[in-house]
């Protein structure tokens, strides 16, 4: 294995950690050696794998996203994000979700919890983002994630008879609510929750109740910390 | 209001930014319209506030710890975060929780979900680090933080007669368990979960279930997830 970079070649990983080379390039990085062992078993195509014992301390860190270099990277070809809706199952619809920090934490427990197909709005932040890649715990090489226009995808929901939930803050108690097993769940922004175009959709309006008895609490929940009560609520039962 | 700032004013703002400045001044930071209006809502005494409106945006640019400076920033006094345990109601005890994204989603959550008082290890992130404060959204002004012994805790608790839970991955699922309204909840590190000491103490062992149905699966939840799912299924009862 040739474990010596050129400087363009170094240029050219470097230059993944922006959106624009990634697009172009169609390829993102994975660092570590749990990420990278799940990138190889999984059935994405691995372009090429440098271990720092190999290459150098100075080298990874010069190729690495991460703070301290990471002892092993993968560069990965990314797989078309765009694909026809499939109806069916226990589905998330992710709404202008913008932190890749949440969206990746949203798919990790999306893969705890048996979630089928994780969908996004176009406005959601990209998936190949290094943050939302190292957040999923490998948990990105499992899940189809499929970025599609999110109120037609909850008319396409409803037409096949299948419910369509979202938390409000004027909703119901989600612990006393019917929850069906097939469905679509649609979790809004960090700042907006769900938008008005997609609420209007939503037949199942659930509530996370809080508990602090009545005394002033926070305003809301993190849209990660919300999507695993709720995914819990639907599975539980 | 002076809305003028020398440079050694600055500068010992700038300086909050460390965790050893913070401890010798005793003071921290709070930034964003709704925080700087918790904290002085709160029973913390506000030391200064500065718009940036007044101060100017660059003057902001420099005292901010954020990348985009903020309308508004609070110099908060800290209060100190060691005394007795208390002993009853639903409270937690953080093992070795690491990541400052972690702790403060974790207080916020306490907060909704009414946990009465959080314990921590001393190995956890500090509670006054900026981020863990941005991210408790608030709830940092509402909920008591105390950072002691765990092990000790949970013998305190167990004296009591109060039962003393954990997650585990070897654990009793936790929606089948009888679970007390009263209690200890034990969340450990992202790394290394609960440690063999704290474990040792641990009388109600609980397990989130994967519902990935047999396919593999991401092997943990995060832990503020994690907390999440487990405070839910305790308050819901």
């Amino acid at each position: 294995m040739d474990t010596t970079l050129s400087n363009n070649h170094i240029k050219t990983i470097r230059s993944l950690s922006s959106k624009k080379f990634r697009d172009s390039l169609g390829l993102f990085v994975v660092e570590g050696e749990k990420m990278v062992a799940e990138a190889l078993a999984s059935d994405f195509q691995v372009v090429e794998v440098w271990k720092r014992d190999e290459i150098g301390y100075d080298v990874m860190a010069r190729i690495s996203q991460l703070s301290s270099p990471s002892p092993v990277m993968a560069v990965v070809k990314a797989k078309p994000l765009s694909a026809p809706a499939e109806t069916g199952g226990l589905c998330l619809a992710l709404d202008g979700i913008r932190d890749p920090g949440n969206f990746g934490t949203i798919i990790r427990l999306a893969d705890w919890f048996g979630v089928d197909v994780i969908y996004a709005s176009p406005d959601c932040v990209e998936l190949y983002n290094p943050k939302t890649v190292q957040a999923t715990m490998g948990a990105i090489f499992r899940k189809k994630v499929i970025y599609c226009d999110i109120p037609a995808l909850c008319r396409q929901f409803r037409k096949a008879g299948l419910k369509v939930y979202g938390t409000f803050l004027d909703g119901e108690d989600i612990y006393a609510q019917p929850l069906s097993k097939e469905g679509l769940i649609v979790m809004g922004s960090e700042s907006r929750g769900i938008s008005p175009e997609v609420a209007k959709e939503v037949d199942g309006k659930l509530l996370i109740p809080s508990f602090s008895g009545g005394a002033p609490t926070a305003e809301s929940l993190n849209v990660a910390v919300a999507t695993a009560v709720t995914l819990s609520e639907f599975r539980r039962r």
